[in-house]
């Protein structure tokens, strides 16, 4: 397998392809592979022989036949907002950016359904929608920059999917175009589908190693017109979690239930600078808890109902956001709370999930295992799926720790997961930083599965190589 | 490929094998080949040449380890009361029933999730998980005699899909007797999850072709205390079916939103005999609608809208069932159709399903592509799924056209559903019935990915035979 355009330069034939094709942009002067050889992972750059930016599905489909009668690596980016480092060309070769697949293609009223490409970012899409009465409610806190061809490779998920679910749960219909340049569709546009293979949810969460998604045909809602924010203090973080799960046994499912450390809001708060919030000495943790729903006297209701359950597990006073502006606000914070992480130190973020009702257990053991290995770590996350973002931060840590030892403490954090039934990753995928964690979640036989339906996409390796698989 | 056990006659070495492995019984009289060798399905008889039923994980597993190691077909079986023929043991060998499999083993309140063997009849798991105040929403017409396995096969819906979702949206991870006999779990018990390849939403639905499901990890959600249920006649069923996507314009999301033409319900009422239902002369369709939740105002209120929408289209006197009883006879109405159908006549179903505004588009295509080939139609589904169910009936068709002629009239209703973005079967599966018109949903591109995965999970080609993929 040869992997690089280095030995091409790229080769005239390439070039004679990449005309043919007609919609191609191409870069490969130094800042371009510079920019477009890292994400939001850590600090990681690895820089591609070439950026390729296809226009045409057409123009891509020859790219990749190309690359796949070569043998030339080929990885796909969208937003670049990655934070498993699922788009780092980390074998060099083509980088291809779907920015120009950058258009919602059909907005469809009566089924309730958008035909979007993967290049349009997140957020764009929502507000679009939105104009339509419609809502789309996977919701990751980087829906400003990220693509919704990212989120569906993947499976984002965001506050939202404690009650609306995460992106597989949106998505109907892919095309998209395989490592050898063959065009498919994976299903149908319809609701319910018992036909065949589920190719489509193959795709969702493959991280872009099977096939190249072009085109998304997603389930909408109608919008639901009202919402309640409060913001619950507590002085232990194990209370904290534990009320989450007691908060849906009392029938009440909320739109979003998240979780902070006392340390992940003072860091956004003070990053943000301009929040205008007070936090009681001893506080030691929030729950973000938000309402939604056609009916006010119903939100009201719940929210009497969540009341009654954070009070049971010794909470302090609540602040309820009763205007628009104040629950921006506070979204605002719980938004900017990776960012802050980010500006504060270099940290190495982990996307556990575990059953809700574990999350106490989970947090109890981070802490642990961080006092055994001598790190610090800052938890926030959707509380209420138990997907807890575990941010470890490098602080005043050794390189030697920080690049070798953390690793120890990381897998026993890992054990624990899969230990209470939980699994590594709840939304940000296994990419390149967490592949070799792989093994403690699934046994060989699991994995050669994966391996087996990779090669059934992808017989030469040539898509996203180095992700996903263990080296 | 030896695909028999006639030669072996039970061979005396898997009869070694099963005495090693303890726990199973088998049968070869003749009674039991054919209690095991049909289902639901139109009037098929396939004799497997012996039933298998294991009673243990590790039983199940040693028999398929000696199945692959001799080439020996095996069919796996559920409740029996399927309507593609996915568990007919169309090329004989081993017939395996799951019905030892049938306990609950795990009921997780805080989590809200179940832990269930295959083999517990679908309605036992719903009754028994509400006495926890808990909700299992997936509801085939079947669920008094189908196992929840066979549901997770098939990817069954039900009535409560259009707000709750299909099988798919509640299974969380799967344990699975793979064809060599190796035992897998396939992912986490956990809501959200993007750890390598989706295992999990890969074995959803593919009727038993992959592996055998051993145990099964559902969501479950807070039971809704309240519901409204209401029947609507319309002298029209294209504007019955034209009515469906208005509600859901309207803001509203049923618990249910059933069709049933004129015919339909006539059997139904005819077979149930003790029914008291006034349908008057002009009513040609009606729809089945119902609200559910946690507060009666906004179900009034709910039901408010749909009478505003369904009058827009014309809708004659609505009958609302304000009372248990009531509710009980309108469901019993409408799960009775099927059965009703197949006391009236030999028939064929097709488990149509397009994106919901196109129903009525399908429905009068349906009926002139009957008037062309000659052959009547009872359609009845899940409307607001846009899943229609196309009861051909044979009535007094001969032979030649029953089983000839109407398969160019059924081809011709599944390319219809094609151009409308719809797909063979919403949640009957594929199976025996359906396979040879699954080229008219994908390409050839599409279906060598299928046999692909098939081919990683079952090299030998063992499981379920001569299913899904056509001839």
């Amino acid at each position: 397998m040869n992997s690089t355009l280095e030995t091409l330069s790229i080769k005239p034939d390439l070039q004679e392809v990449l005309k043919l094709s007609g919609d191609i942009t191409i870069y490969s002067d130094p800042e371009a592979l510079a920019k477009y050889g890292h994400d939001e992972t850590e600090d990681f750059v690895f820089l591609p022989d070439a950026v390729i930016i296809p226009h045409t599905v057409e123009a891509l489909s020859k790219v990749m036949q190309y690359a796949n009668e070569h043998n030339i690596y080929v990885t796909v980016r969208g937003g670049g907002s990655g934070l498993a480092g699922g788009a780092l060309p980390v074998m060099a070769g083509l980088l291809i950016s779907m920015e120009k697949f950058n258009q919602i293609l059909l907005i469809d009223e009566k089924n309730l359904q958008v035909t979007v490409e993967p290049g349009v970012i997140t957020e764009v899409l929502q507000n679009k929608v939105k104009e339509f009465g419609l809502f789309y409610p996977p919701d990751p806190s980087s829906r400003g920059i990220c693509f919704i061809g990212g989120n569906v490779a993947t499976n984002a998920g965001g506050p939202k999917a404690v009650k609306y679910g995460v992106v597989k749960d949106y998505v109907l219909n892919l095309e998209v175009v395989l490592p050898n340049g063959e065009i498919i569709w994976t299903g149908a546009n319809t609701l319910k589908n018992s036909t065949g293979y589920n190719l489509t949810q193959l795709m969702v969460g493959s991280e872009g190693t099977l096939g190249i998604i072009t085109k998304i045909v997603l389930k909408l809602l109608p919008a639901p017109p009202f919402n309640l924010l409060l913001l619950v203090p507590f002085n232990s973080a194990e209370n904290a979690c534990a009320a989450v799960s007691a908060i849906f046994r009392a029938g009440v499912i909320p739109s979003a239930l998240e979780f902070m450390e006392r340390e992940a809001i003072d860091w956004a708060v003070a990053y943000l600078k301009d929040v205008q919030l007070e936090i009681g000495p001893d506080v030691q943790a929030h729950l973000l808890i938000e309402v939604d729903g056609n009916h006010m006297d119903q939100l009201f209701s719940d929210c009497e109902k969540i009341t009654e359950v954070v009070e049971g597990f010794g909470c302090g006073e609540i602040l309820f956001a009763d205007n628009d502006a104040q629950k921006t606000e506070l979204w605002r914070l719980r938004r900017n709370v990776a960012h802050a992480v980010k500006l504060n130190s270099i940290y190495k973020e982990e996307d556990t999930v575990v059953p809700r009702a574990e999350l106490p257990t989970l947090l109890r053991a981070v802490k642990e295992i961080g006092a055994k290995y001598g790190f610090r770590s800052v938890c926030y996350g959707h509380a209420g799926d138990g997907n807890l973002h575990v941010n470890i931060v490098k602080q005043e840590l050794s390189e030697e720790m920080w690049n070798n030892v953390i690793r120890d403490g990381i897998t026993e954090i890992f054990q624990v997961v899969k230990s209470l039934n939980g699994t590594l990753s709840g939304e940000h995928g296994i990419g390149y930083v967490q592949k070799n964690y792989m093994p403690i979640m699934f046994n060989q036989v699991e994995l050669n599965l994966m391996k087996g339906i990779k090669a059934v996409f992808d017989p030469k390796g040539i898509l996203n190589p180095g992700k996903i698989f263990p080296d």
